[in-house]
C-alpha cells in the first residue's frame, strides 16, 4: 500500500465508504477526518472507520500523505482555502470527490495563481439517495467508474496516488478534462435529478396528490426515487455546472416538444418510431448502465 | 368460485397472468382464450394455462360466464365489434384490463347505442417492461391495486363478479370515474414514461453516445428503465389518452420553465426549496407507492 496518511476533509457517505473500503480490505492505512457534523466523527471513530478527529481541516491534512476533499461542493471553496498550503507542497497528493469538476479546478487555479500540480480533481460514479457517514459501505465503488479529470499539469506521480486510491477500492478509473464530465453529468444525472424533482413537485402540489401517489405503480416508483436526493447536494450541483445543464435541458425540450406536437397532432406512428428507437438504445446500453440489473 | 368459464380475448402478459394466478390459486376455472399471436396460444397451452385454443374472439366466448379482453388498446375495437351480442347478454360479465378507460367506454356505448349494463371496464395497476404470454407471473397482481371504472348503469352483479376476479388474484380492488382514472394515470404513468423515452433519445441522440451510456450510473438507469417498455402499447395509451396527458405535461412544463429560471439566474437557494418540497413528498408517500422497496 502506498498510502500511510490519508486525511478526510468532510466525512459523508463518500469519505466514509472510502474509510470502509480500506478497512474492508485490510489496508494498513491511517486515516483522520474533520467534518463540521461532529456526531458523524464521532460516529465514524465509534464504527473503527477512522484513527483521529482533527478539530478543522488544517489539523486533519497534517503529515497525510493523501488529502481526500469529501465536503459539499458549496464548502470546497472554504476548506481549499483554509488548507492552500498542501497544494503546494511536494509531500502530499489531493483530490476531491464533487460531482461538478470544471469549477472546482478553476478555484484551484484562482487560489493559487496556478494550476496545482499535485491536485487531481475526482468523481466517483456511484449516487445513492442516501446521505452521511452512516450509509457507508465499504463496496460502494466496486465495479463502478471513476472520473479523474487532470489537468496538463498535473503530475503524473499524483495521478498514479489517486488511481491506486480507487482501484484499491475495486473502481474503474477513467480520466477526461473537466469540461467534458460536466457536459456528461449534465445529461446523464444533472438532468434526469431535475426532472424527477420537476415531476414529484407537479404532483405532489395537486390537490388531490394523496390520492394520486396511492396509484402511482412502477413507472412512477423508478422514476421518482432519485427525487429523494438531498437538496442542498442538488442545489449545489445546478449553481456550479449550470451552463451544461441548460444546454441539455434544452435538448431534452426539443425533444419533448417535437413529441407533444406528435400527440396533439394525432400523429402517433411518429412517436412510436421515437419510443422504438428509445428503447432499442436502452436495451442495447443496458449493459453499460452501472448497476443496472434489467 | 363463481366462475366456470373465463374467456381470454387476448393472451399476453395481463392475460396469461390471471390465468397463472388462477392455477396457483388451485381454482377450478375452464379458460379459452384467442390471440392473433398463435404461438403464443401453444405456449400458454403447453405450459397449462389455458384450456382450449379458439379459433377467433367469437369462438373463445362462447358459453363464458366472463369475458377477459387483454388485446393491446388499438385492437380492442375490432375485438369488440367482432364479439358484440356479449354486450347484451345476461348470461356473461364482459371486463379489459387497458391502461385508458373513457375511449373503451365510449366506443362500447357507441357500439350498442347505448351504455353496456354488463361491461365493467378494468385496470390492474402492475406495470412491466416484460411483454408477452412468456412472462406471465401468477402473483403480478397480489398487493396490487385494480382500478374498475364502471358506469351508473352497470349492474352491480357484474361489477362485484369482477371484483371477485380480482381479489382471487389477490389484488385490492378501487372504483372510480373513467375520467378520473384517466387523469391520474396521465400523471402518475404516462408523463413518467414520455419523460423517459424523450430522455434517452435525447442522450442516444448525441455523437458520443456510446461514451454517455457508460457513465450513466443509478439516477439514469432508474429513471429510463422504463424507456425500455413496449412502443406500439404505449403508442396506444398517447393516442387513446391524448388529452389528459396534455394537460398533465403542460403542468409539468410550467414547473420546469420555474426551475429553469432559477437555474439560468443564479437563484438556487429557491432552487432548493423546490427539491426539498419535492424530496419531503416522495419520502412521504414511498410507503403509499406501489412496490417500493426504499
Amino acid at each position: 500500500m502506498q498510502f500511510e496518511h490519508i486525511a478526510f476533509v468532510g466525512l459523508g457517505l463518500i469519505g466514509g465508504s472510502i474509510a470502509a473500503g480500506f478497512r474492508q480490505r485490510d489496508a494498513a492505512v491511517r486515516f483522520s477526518a474533520f467534518d463540521i457534523n461532529t456526531a458523524n466523527l464521532k460516529r465514524a471513530m465509534d464504527e473503527g472507520l477512522i484513527d483521529d478527529i482533527a478539530s478543522s481541516a488544517k489539523a486533519a491534512v497534517v503529515d497525510a500523505d493523501l488529502v481526500v476533499i469529501a465536503t459539499p461542493v458549496v464548502a470546497m471553496a472554504e476548506v481549499m482555502e483554509e488548507i492552500k498550503s498542501v497544494f503546494s507542497s511536494a509531500e502530499v497528493v489531493v483530490t476531491d470527490v464533487g460531482s461538478v469538476k470544471a469549477e472546482v479546478c478553476d478555484f484551484v487555479a484562482d487560489l493559487l495563481g496556478q494550476p496545482a500540480t499535485n491536485f487531481v480533481p475526482g468523481h466517483p460514479i456511484a449516487g445513492s439517495e442516501q446521505a452521511g457517514v452512516g450509509a457507508a459501505n465499504g463496496d460502494l465503488f466496486a465495479g463502478r467508474k471513476t472520473i479523474l479529470t487532470p489537468l496538463a499539469e498535473t503530475e503524473s506521480e499524483a495521478i498514479a496516488k489517486v488511481t491506486a486510491l480507487w482501484e484499491t477500492l475495486d473502481a474503474t478509473v477513467v480520466t477526461m478534462t473537466p469540461a467534458h464530465h460536466d457536459e456528461i453529468l449534465a445529461q446523464t444525472s444533472h438532468l434526469p435529478h431535475l426532472l424527477a424533482y420537476a415531476l414529484v413537485d407537479t404532483l405532489s402540489s395537486g390537490g388531490d396528490s394523496l390520492e394520486i401517489f396511492q396509484y402511482a405503480a412502477g413507472g412512477f416508483r423508478d422514476f421518482s426515487r432519485i427525487a429523494a436526493s438531498d437538496p442542498v447536494m442538488w442545489r449545489d450541483v445546478f449553481r456550479t455546472n449550470s451552463g451544461p445543464v441548460l444546454a441539455a435541458l434544452s435538448q431534452f425540450r426539443d425533444r419533448l416538444d417535437e413529441m407533444e406536437a406528435l400527440i396533439r397532432d394525432g400523429r402517433v406512428d411518429d412517436l412510436a418510431k421515437i419510443f422504438a428507437r428509445a428503447k432499442a438504445a436502452r436495451d442495447h446500453f443496458s449493459s453499460l448502465i452501472e448497476g443496472d440489473d434489467d
